[in-house]
């Protein structure tokens, strides 16, 4: 399947977006699907990293990927011409997704059959790490460029991860980005934070990542 | 002046944050102060540009700096140690500020004998360009490495700016960024948009941009 749905999301109706969160990843269990929650930045590389990913484990697990974006549909159309089921959510301004949002999005893309589905949410570090998205995982990149003083800065997003990718280490060289303090900052807020260290451009390191992913997934399917 | 205070600033009890900001930026024409706001994705360079620019026009205006921040006092401190007067405003997990929570912070900066304010807004690209803040313009960074597309993935902050730097010329040589495609999409978004590549590390491009805003304080206050 190499085309893409075009999803306008509307904002909740649920005032307890906790409780739709929790029975949605009910019934995510019961169909075994597992649901990841991937945030970030803008530009720190989402999409390429799933690329990455979507490759080394497309004939392993059966994929689909929702991509979020606030306007455009230049992340569906890359996800699309990697060969997996892909939709675009439009939130239509909206700064992150909540559980109503991202069950819309499922409806549409249909659980029947896949294995693992990734929520691309939208690029910010703040609002999506408030809302509780229904996911089974929520995991999130860093990208070298931004520097190791995130964890300071943003720090929920950060403590209701399960796991962070380090992405962009092929251009450390260039940049005053210190490994060691990231991961000390980021343990501080969430010391069972596993990290990652890759480059999605060079594939370098994916491979401990998508063990990671493919272990979390069979663990929720047993 | 090398120490800061740290602000709580709670979200506006004002129904109308537009007509609160159009009176904010009242009395700042009154007291002659320039308020800029300054946003962009996190990690893109902004406390690093406002140090260079402070370098450069501390002789010639009279600086403040308020520096938003979820958590942390990181870029206050730095801030402070150029020798500029700044504080810290915690938005307490608020993704942006408004007009009151700007007059919060202008309160206790104090604009009297200041000629220009900037307000270094929560890195975030999509909620603080919903936002009025009072500010007489606003600007925004994008970093080489945060991608070329942007303009197409976040309409808005494109529209509602005055003046693009693009930061992190430095390291173009290493990352598939555009800049004639940059210019093109964020020009489609904002026609009028002054467009400044910079490298805030390297001070490459910095005087076009202070000469721009030493222009737009003099406007202002004329």
């Amino acid at each position: 399947m190499d085309t893409y749905k075009i999803i306008e999301v509307k904002e909740s109706v649920f005032a307890d977006n906790d409780r739709e969160a929790a029975r949605l990843r009910q019934e995510l269990k019961q169909s075994g699907t597992f649901l990841l929650n991937l945030m970030s930045s803008p530009g720190s590389g989402k999409t390429t990293t799933l690329l990455r990913t979507i490759e080394t484990l497309k004939d392993k697990l059966r994929m689909g990927v929702m991509e979020a974006d606030i306007d455009s549909d230049v992340d569906a159309r890359r996800i699309a011409e990697a060969g997996v089921k892909s939709i675009q959510l439009h939130t239509g301004g909206m700064c992150h997704l909540d559980a109503g949002m991202t069950e819309q999005g499922l409806r549409e893309i249909g659980t029947d059959g896949l294995d693992l589905v990734v929520l691309e949410n939208v690029g910010n570090l703040v609002c999506p790490a408030e809302f509780d998205t229904g996911a089974v995982k929520n995991a999130m990149i860093l990208s070298v460029p931004e520097g190791h003083d995130k964890p300071l800065k943003y720090p929920l997003i950060f403590t209701v991860c399960d796991a962070l990718l380090i992405n962009k280490t092929d251009v450390l060289p260039y940049f005053d980005f210190d490994m060691d303090k990231v991961v000390e900052y980021a343990h501080r807020r969430n010391p069972k934070l596993e990290i990652f260290p890759v480059s999605a451009k060079t594939g370098e390191g994916m491979d401990a990542w998508c063990d990671w992913l493919r272990r979390q997934v069979k663990d929720w399917q047993s």
